[in-house]
């Protein structure tokens, strides 16, 4: 059927009127073409044949456009090539089509959905009574292999949904999403390449032979439309370049992504461990303990200095609750409830109604705002259990959470006060951040000029504080209020969104929040002043923060942060009774010291100790004993030549391992 | 049928052989009777009339004996008064007795249970359509009044269960409570006072004319047997004495309770509320909060010195962890309980299932024992809606609970340890305390070798830490362990239990929890050794801790524990700058000020400050300015003749709060 449409349609597009065209690049410049004959890609291989080569998708008038596509009037255009996120989307979404092509070739499967992810691409598919399992990818990354050489072109074609559901009869998945998702008597786009033809949007690559290198990376199981009440499929996910060198790059990258996994640090350095008793919650072990305890020491001792009161709100709430601040009627199937004496509970996702309530429980002037409301409240969310990985992807955490209640004229000062919050925090990290402002969404709630002068703050402040630093994605921002997204790329250069600062219009009016503000006296009918929320998360969850920065710092902690700070080796029994003065002297200052006074070798005590990672290992004999001195190596000097022990006294060594603890640096070097 | 029974039964006892007996006195000496004739009473009025006045009960041959009633044979003999605990239980029953009788005359109810309690006694009773208001107190009083002014005797009577049948047949809670408790072809005894007669084990005072005072206290609504799907019943609680002076000083007791109740000192300083839509949890506001974090810091800063290991475990668990605790089978109904994914969840009730589950995870030689492991993790305990209370009893909280994983030789040390830290945290209270020893039950699991000897290391660890300060309770140990009861008084001479030890053979056993112990080598075949746990909470839940502190120091909060510690207050508008500047220095050493710039008058501010309670109150005029410092009043000082303030240089008022703060001291006195 495919053939005949194509067909039908070439011969339509012949009998367009071929006109004059005008193309207008990004640079302003223009380029003649003809309708309905010039495409992109011959433009790209007017400019150059190297651009024409790199080219992975164009963009017409701000619309993905393949890059074969005839142009149908004047337009501007855009060429994108991979590094561009939108060209590495559309490349990885074509890639997703010659992985399907393979697994229909290899299991004679029923395939579903295909497309790209951050990380690559995957496509899912059903098939009775088997599991894909690693033995497989060899065979499909073969079949895939071949398909690239072929070079299939990637064809284009709009079909109606009569003649859709007649060439996907064969497949149940995608005859229920033509079914359901395409209105009857309107039409969508197929694409085929080589023997597949698949429903697409598209826009695609010209050809397959534009991927250069192809890898299977996992396969799990998954629901149809994610539901678990359809069938089970099965998800293959991959990974493509159109550069042989870059698959390269991306293997030395997993493997060293591999090494740093946090529950892969979390085993070697017995800080945490999941048991099937309670998905998506992490134990925290004792080593794992300090570390969480420090970072939320660390986010605690900066609220007094900056006006922040901390609170703590119950864990459960009844759904009347949950009926006022709107999750009962949205977030509903993410929360876990209960049933307690006849009525509806709920554990709390998120602090901020619990914190509406706290602000409601008495009257309040315009005196006491801005209230800056903080609490590291246990939170819970009901994920798929499927879903939960590690502690990046869990149940049970909690956040470095507060809820600013405002007057809507002390929004750019608060929001300034965040900023500084933030890089005082991020600045003992080591993290590169990134701003984007959401603004206005088509459907809002509350006044225009609220938004603009709200947004107007938001502008003056990112200005202010991350010039160069931020950029706008207009109408992106939530309907109850614009928001700013922070984020940050680690040691791999991987990128993460931690810290959220949403303005909220909405809340306070669900909760009927008012203040007296000084205009009530003058005008006592006027209605009530309502404060703007701000819902600001730092770090985040700490879960997910852990996670980030063990594997940002490969498991070595820098000293503040470490769980294992400082290791006391005696050379030999005789100095075990100093070695244990030292040892008590550091924990009397606060430091996690341990003594090794087992019956190990000194060679062996100390590579223990490097390899658990102590930023220090101290090492006593007769020299230091008589010296009242410690012989220090540095956890960093490991393995290099220029590998430095130097000699400090019992109380210079306490004294420079205090301020390196409080100077919080990154650095493990003693001053 | 009361009186036909009682006539045959005081014919019967005519007709029993009268014989000398010997009764054997507390200090040894001995008085002569006569079996079926002489009773304590006799014996107390030989003694003197004050005594037999006095006394309420007796104990014969250990066991409880009604005074009048007649010596079986030779025995001893203890005569308890009001002021002897079981004396007063015993008194207290008599007197429910009274109002039940009360009751039944006012409102023609059926009777239900009308036991003792530790502070005072209550009648619980079925009746159709009515509930009991503060308004029936004044009538049920004078109904008791003259019940006790008819000096009614106290009559005692064993019947058969089938007469019991028939004598309450017209009240079917007795009815049900004799055909479920009382073994068929068996009796029980039946208790005359007045128009009354009552199912009841009894003992009693000799006749309702002891009761010197009495009051109705409170009424309540439960339901029968505590079970919601029984009936309704109206609960009436009161409180009677020996001596009407008694009853004058309770009064003044209750005002001075109600003055220092948590829940309207947590009202009043803004420290905690209370909502329904959270019933049992408290919200912590931003002061309450202060103390809360305070309190747990205090108990944290210990563990490192006290080698525990602090831990964060999940909230949630499956099923199967409380199956293998045994918690689903005898504690499932006080759980929170969720559905997850098709299974059953529950939050927890306690920490030490999820430390089986740390200890467990991975294998633990005998050399790292004892392993102490503590955690401030979130408990939540499904309570009755009605039975909630404040702080006192409440649905969610916080222990600051460890669990000691030990060697059986390794309890006395560590039960040493325990006492040292108890010692050590509630010295800083100024509570009495009490400990009480309970050993091994009748049915108790594991070796009696095992008992044996551990009971014999908690004696002597409590002969060496608090020599005259225990008693022992034998056989009230739970089935898997004996434990020590620590009891406290508080200002007001109320007793409270906050902090338990509890040995543990069972858990270990259900969790197969085992270490390598020194044998393995040499017996490879030998048992797994198991661990013994020691459950202990020291402060108990901070929530019920923190009602018992707020009411024992009455909301004078020590200066380490306040959440207002310094107000500072310019004298007038030109010392503004002056008052922030110490406000700021104050703040910036750790210690929570405020700085009063409002516009109200001197005078008001102070007094402001005073009511809040703020621990000191730094006012700042010209002289203060020009000699850089402060004038000093402290809140202890208030009211009183001589009150002193003094004048501070400033930098010598933070040096000395500071250290005021650290030592943690209870008087608010600087140095």
């Amino acid at each position: 059927m495919f053939e005949r449409l194509k067909k039908e349609h070439d011969e339509h597009v012949k009998t367009l009127p071929r006109q004059e065209i005008h193309i207008t690049m990004p640079d302003g410049s223009q380029r003649k073409g003809t309708s309905w004959e010039t495409s992109p890609l011959h433009i790209a291989k007017e400019i150059s044949k190297s651009l024409a080569e790199r080219v992975v998708i164009a963009k017409v008038d701000g619309q993905l456009w393949d890059l074969e596509r005839p142009f149908e009037g004047s337009c501007s255009l855009e060429l994108l090539d991979f590094e561009h996120d939108e060209g590495k989307k559309v490349f990885w979404h074509s890639s997703a089509h010659v992985l399907g092509e393979a697994a229909e070739r290899h299991y004679g499967c029923h395939l579903c959905l295909g497309p790209p992810t951050d990380e690559g691409f995957f496509y899912e598919m059903g098939m009775e009574d088997r599991a894909v399992s690693n033995a497989d990818y060899p065979a499909l990354e073969a079949i895939s292999s071949s398909a690239i050489k072929e070079k299939q072109v990637f064809e284009r074609l709009v079909v109606s949904k009569e003649d859709l559901m007649k060439m996907f009869g064969y497949n149940k998945y995608k005859v229920y999403l033509i079914d359901s998702k395409i209105p009857d008597g309107t039409s969508t786009t197929v694409y085929r390449c080589g023997p597949m033809i698949d429903l697409c949007v598209g826009p695609h690559i010209p050809h397959t032979g534009r991927i250069k290198a192809m890898m299977i990376t996992k396969s799990s199981a998954s629901y149809f439309l994610g539901d678990s009440n359809n069938d089970t499929l099965q998800r293959i996910y991959g990974i493509s370049f159109p550069d042989k060198k870059q698959l390269v790059e991306y293997k030395q990258f997993l493997l060293e992504a591999a090494k740093r996994d946090h529950r892969k640090i979390g085993r070697e350095q017995e800080l945490w461990f999941f048991n099937e008793l309670s998905p998506g919650s992490a134990f925290f072990l004792p080593h794992g303990t300090r570390i969480y305890n420090t970072l939320q020491a660390f986010v605690r001792g900066e609220y007094p200095k900056r006006g922040y009161q901390e609170v703590m709100s119950p864990n459960m709430f009844n759904s009347k609750l949950w009926e006022t601040s709107g999750h009962w009627a949205n977030y509903s199937e993410d929360m876990f409830k209960l049933d307690v004496e006849k009525e509806k509970f709920a554990l709390k996702p998120m602090n901020c109604p619990g914190h509406c309530v706290i602000f409601d429980s008495r009257d309040r002037s315009y005196k006491e705002l801005p209230i800056r409301m903080a609490e590291f409240g246990v939170l819970h969310r009901n994920e798929a259990s499927g879903a939960l990985t590690g502690l990046t992807r869990v149940r049970r955490f909690v956040q470095d959470d507060a809820h600013i209640f405002c007057m809507p004229s002390q929004i750019e000062e608060e929001i300034g006060q965040i900023f500084d919050f933030f890089n005082y925090l991020y600045g003992h990290f080591g993290f590169e951040a990134k701003f984007a402002l959401s603004t206005r969404p088509e459907k809002f709630l509350g006044k225009i000029e609220t938004w603009d002068e709200a947004e107007q703050q938001l502008k003056n402040v990112l200005d202010r504080f991350e010039p160069g630093k931020w950029e706008l994605n207009p109408g992106d921002g939530a309907f109850y209020g614009p928001k700013i997204d922070i984020t940050i790329r680690d040691a791999l250069k991987r990128s993460f969104q931690c810290a959220t600062i949403q303005l909220d219009f909405q809340l306070p009016e669900r909760f009927k929040l008012k203040y007296r503000s000084p205009e009530d006296h003058d005008e006592p009918d006027r209605p009530p002043s309502r404060p703007v929320m701000i819902h600001r998360a730092l770090l985040g969850s700490f879960e997910r923060f852990l996670a980030i920065v063990t594997e940002h710092f490969a498991g070595k902690w820098p000293f503040w942060l470490s769980p294992r700070q400082v290791l006391v080796i005696p050379v030999a029994l005789p100095y075990k009774d100093y070695a244990a003065e030292i040892g008590e002297k550091l924990s009397a200052a606060g430091l996690y010291a341990d003594v090794d006074n087992g019956s190990d070798t000194l060679g062996k005590k100390i590579r223990n100790g490097e390899i658990a990672q102590y930023n220090f290992i101290l090492v006593v004999g007769q020299d230091e004993l008589d010296a009242r001195s410690v012989n220090v190596r540095n956890r960093d000097d490991v393995g290099s030549k220029t590998r430095s022990e130097v000699i400090i006294p019992l109380d210079s060594i306490v004294t420079q391992l205090t301020a390196l603890k409080e100077s919080k640096k990154i650095e493990n070097k003693l001053e």
